[in-house]
């Protein structure tokens, strides 16, 4: 594999590289800001590549806020960005379903464990769901629910697809229910399947953690719709519709955001150095992962 | 591996296989019953076993259900027995707990993630615990919780262990307190795990779906105290101190009753046909799993 291009202070390097693309596929924390530091110049940078005609892409595997949510992010930082331009993970799952799994209605219906960033971003894409945020499903099973729930009288028919997100109000009703749909032959989808969630500086359970009780019932794994999932790739290109090509992911982690464009068969990745991974970690040798090219930080792009 | 002796009718060979132990094991569903139903002769071979001075002790994996409520069903179905011999996976945890893990107090104290079947068993012997059936656990997560449980001021100092079993109220806020103590060291037990549990002619989450979520979070599974982890064979021998050379395992299911009994390295173990497995299934060439002797029916250790 041949060593990433260093672009930090390389003029000529630099109009070569850009030239390559037509779309920019951005990771955001690491790249554009760490929680509620911008980086140097970021703002800047993205006016500049929109002035050359890029398309631009904020890719993110955060499922319980949606894009409008992220746009109020962009705004505080002051990046200019379109509401159109955020790629969340609960955005992908519901453009998933809409544009590339396409159940025909009405057997598209959507049980959903999660919150209402889910629900936001299944109503733009006119996706019928039930659960979410139904305080119908928000309360303790009872002994008549298990009979219900085997008897398919508590089920809807028109369920074909379970997601399951990160849900602060999980309940074994819930999960008894998604349960017995996928027992039936939904399919099986998750937002994304961090086992994580930073939160209060510590750690709590994350999407991959609230569905992981559904998994092991189940014994399959769900279709993740987040980075490093290629089906989060797919659902990009389902909305955007762009050549793979001509398009570059740029990120600061080598085995999630560069992987991700690397499998996706990307034209060209870009790493930045202001997130998690060292330049020492793709310059090494054997390094198993490596971008095509790389700058200090995303400001640099200005040359 | 030598071939397992056929014992139904052979008078001889039952009283010199019996004559082998002091102390009998018996897994309960497909063994002594099948659901509500009793296979033949069963209470009689029970009374036979403690004419002859046999130590009795009817192994379950079931959690949510103390000892207490399990005699219940012994006395339904006529069999003669005492709440002493009854070993269920809850009792198994508190039994690891009081007797092998051995924490000095306080600091020995056991956040529960299950229902009133773990509470009465721990209760029994004398390990103290919090949440479990608590009220203030079974509650939606709020804002000032994430704080509180990051930074320690919501937790309970004294807590050294986390002990997942089947809870019918799992909730956001006990995962994520747990997943904090995790966090804090305390020691990662369940009561057994389970994948799905049969209600009403379907599938339902088990115990080891409902742990999962953590389980996912944490990266490391729990110490399981149901058959056919040997942790419960340890926990059984912890309670009674018999000599395993002398002890048989007696059950219907070659990968978890027999091979529970071959792993614990007992004297025998003897198989019955009234439930999953089949003679086909160990009389077979390169069967993985042997039983010691097997006879078609519990009934026919009468002779």
């Amino acid at each position: 594999m041949s060593q990433p291009k260093y672009l930090t202070g390389d003029k000529a390097g630099l109009e070569e590289f850009l030239a390559k693309f037509d779309v920019f596929l951005f990771d955001c924390d690491g790249v554009l800001w760490s929680g509620d530091h911008l980086f140097p110049k970021v703002a800047e940078t993205i006016e500049m590549l929109r002035s050359k005609g890029k398309q631009l892409v904020f890719v993110t595997n955060n499922s319980t806020k949606s894009r409008a949510d992220y746009k109020k992010k962009f705004d505080k930082m002051g990046i200019p960005c379109n509401v159109d331009e955020v790629f969340g993970s609960s955005y992908s799952a519901a453009v998933y379903i809409a544009c590339i799994l396409k159940l025909p209605a009405p057997k598209n219906k959507v049980f959903v464990l999660g919150e209402t960033g889910i629900e936001q971003e299944l109503n733009v894409e006119g996706v019928p769901y039930i659960c979410g945020t139904d305080p119908a499903f928000r309360r303790d099973i009872e002994p008549e629910d298990f009979t219900d729930i085997a008897n398919g009288s508590a089920l809807d028919p028109d369920v074909g697809i379970v997601l399951s997100g990160l849900d602060f109000h999980l309940n074994y009703l819930k999960m008894a229910t998604a349960f017995q749909y996928l027992q039936r032959g939904a399919i099986f989808l998750a937002t994304n399947i961090d086992s994580t969630l930073p939160m209060a500086h510590s750690l709590f359970p994350g999407a991959g953690s609230a569905g992981a009780g559904l998994a092991k019932a189940f014994g399959k794994e769900p279709l993740s719709l987040g980075k490093p999932s290629q089906a989060m790739m797919d659902a990009v290109e389902g909305k955007f519709h762009f050549d793979r090509s001509r398009t570059c992911m740029v990120g600061d982690r080598m085995n999630t955001d560069i992987q991700f464009g690397i499998e996706g068969k990307l034209g060209g990745t870009l790493a930045v150095l202001t997130g998690v991974s060292k330049k020492e970690d793709f310059l090494a040798e054997g390094a198993e992962t490596v971008p095509m090219a790389y700058v200090d930080q995303l400001g640099d792009l200005l040359g």
